[in-house]
């Protein structure tokens, strides 16, 4: 199962509500671009290349199911939905590289109406197909990094639930176990929305690789006693530079790594990375709801007195200095980034 | 109301039952001392401080409540009640401090039966009135190092359900508050038992001292974005060369810190101070049960999938590199450490 799937008998969107794993597995369905843009924000769906084919698959649905009678209409509709989807949450920038790639096919497209809802659609599919042998690819480049008997820091999800399928740090991961490295992995719980506990240790209890959850607060004592080999990690968008932004805590997890001479490692798809922003202080970080830190897991049980306050920054900037390796779809780089990244995003299929 | 109090007329200690905070203020009452170290194991009453003087009241339980007709056998069933607290938490040192100070009086007394009862009685009591004055002094030392306008991130509890009363780290904040500062608190939540979120949240709610709670992983983000002035933490163990061992999370808190820049406090009475450990290398690091990680406020809301494992260890070691100060009640200490922290403990009342 996909974690985001179109279908093309019923023109709509499928997805796994992530917010109910690991406790119960439950399959959406979406033929609104709203209510898939609501989903977005509300995380049903999240990872930064899962939300990027979504966002492509929004654009599907827009165009599928608009009430529009000619050609500009329905671009008009498409730029209505684009605006609205980008909206729903700042830091991937994977959301903007789907809907922009679409958007450009549309443009530089003489179809008539039906014609271009059936382009959207196909692009919106190539994207998420294209997303699966992307990280296949990284994983493969990934997974020459790992060593038989490693044990490995993991920050967040971003496994098969963060992208199409497969996944990316989790992926390489899973290539290494493929492959038959013995690994071990420490899972960071990853508060506030815990997709570490919910999503990675599900996830790897399925594919049947050794892991046992820690508290994010834990990471920095096992790397300080020699228990960990690697710290690997996704990222939400890499700037130009190399700084890595990415979910709230891999910051502190990456100080932790260097301070004790463990190898740190960001693996995302090209896509990932905004060669448009020289520095990761350029990235806007997304404040997320209180709620998710007051009310843990946000089942009703609050963990704090009644009438606090939080803050609840989702992501923050991992400095380029701290990072050993950037693993893509084409290749692993290593400092100086400014160089290497630019060369390997040009080097894209 | 004093978080653990010892009560003449019933012979029995009363304490605040922490585990229900902030939901529920129960008072707990204990007669017998063996109930009392599973009340320290279960984490009823914890803090360094408050477990140090919980475990004196355990010996003036053991020393009122013995059924025994002379005095060998007193002290005998003394050191059985002293071997069963000691074995209860491992990595403070407080409770050893504390029933060290009590067996050494006994063994130096030549009282009956009856005067040994209350020799221990009054000493268990007077440890207990000592840590509150300690606390005001060493937050008198510790507010001159905090400025009018300060945000300050401070982690776990160590305020006055820490302590007997007042506080050691949070305990700076209060009177720093008191003495007119302006200053803001973000609240580490520190998982995996939320003292944060549910006890200091709580404990600055009560003295209104302004405050938001972060999850531990958004630490880093507000020191790395220039929106925090200090950190302050408190200790359980303190080796002789200013390592520093406290609650998980402590290490990661302060590597961010000095990335950026930012002073890191540790406050701690000087019974917390172990001269006799030459690193903090050498503290016994406490394993907790994994229910602890996988059970979030441990009320049978797992998080994690069925079968999942955890790793739990409840401290970690900041290296005296990392300390911009010690604080204690003889004064505030810096490096070099090994020179300055034996001073202050010798310089002591």
């Amino acid at each position: 199962m996909r974690t985001v799937k179109w279908d093309n008998q019923s023109q709509s969107v499928t997805m796994i509500d992530q917010r109910l794993l690991p406790g119960e597995f439950k399959l959406v369905t979406y033929t609104d671009y709203e209510e898939l843009a609501k989903a977005i924000v509300d995380m049903v769906v999240r990872g930064a290349p899962a939300i990027g084919a979504t966002a492509g698959f929004g654009l599907a649905l827009a165009a599928r199911h608009a009430k529009v009678t000619d050609r500009g209409a329905l671009i008009d509709e498409l730029k209505r939905a684009s605006a609205t989807l980008l909206a729903t949450r700042p830091t991937a920038v994977n959301l903007a590289w789907a809907i922009q790639r679409i958007l450009r096919m549309v443009e530089q497209s003489h179809g008539d109406l039906e014609e271009i809802r059936e382009l959207v659609v196909n692009e919106a599919q190539i994207i998420a197909e294209e997303d699966v042998k992307i990280n296949i690819r990284m994983a493969q480049h990934g997974a020459a990094l790992i060593d038989n008997g490693d044990t490995i820091i993991h920050h967040c999800n971003t496994g098969a639930l963060a992208t199409v399928d497969y996944g990316t740090a989790l992926g390489v991961i899973r290539m290494a176990h493929e492959q038959g490295k013995r690994v071990h992995v420490l899972v960071d719980e990853t508060r506030p929305r815990l997709q570490g506990a919910r999503l990675t240790a599900w996830e790897l209890q399925e594919y049947g690789i050794s892991y046992e959850i820690i508290s994010d607060n834990a990471a920095g004592y096992f790397l300080h006693t020699n228990q960990v080999q690697k710290v690997i990690f996704g990222a939400d968008r890499v700037a130009a530079n190399g700084d890595v932004v990415n979910k709230i805590g891999s910051y502190m997890l990456a100080l932790a790594a260097n301070d004790n001479d463990i190898p740190v490692y960001s693996v995302m798809p090209t896509s990932t990375i905004d060669l448009s922003l020289a520095k990761g202080s350029l990235i806007p970080i997304e404040d997320r709801p209180a709620d998710e830190v007051l009310n843990l897991n946000r089942d009703g049980h609050p963990i704090a007195p009644a009438g606090a306050k939080a803050r609840n920054p989702a992501f923050d900037i991992t400095p380029n200095k701290l990072l050993t390796a950037i693993v893509t779809e084409n290749g692993v780089v290593y400092p100086p980034f400014l160089d290497t990244l630019a060369q390997v995003v040009q080097s894209g299929i």
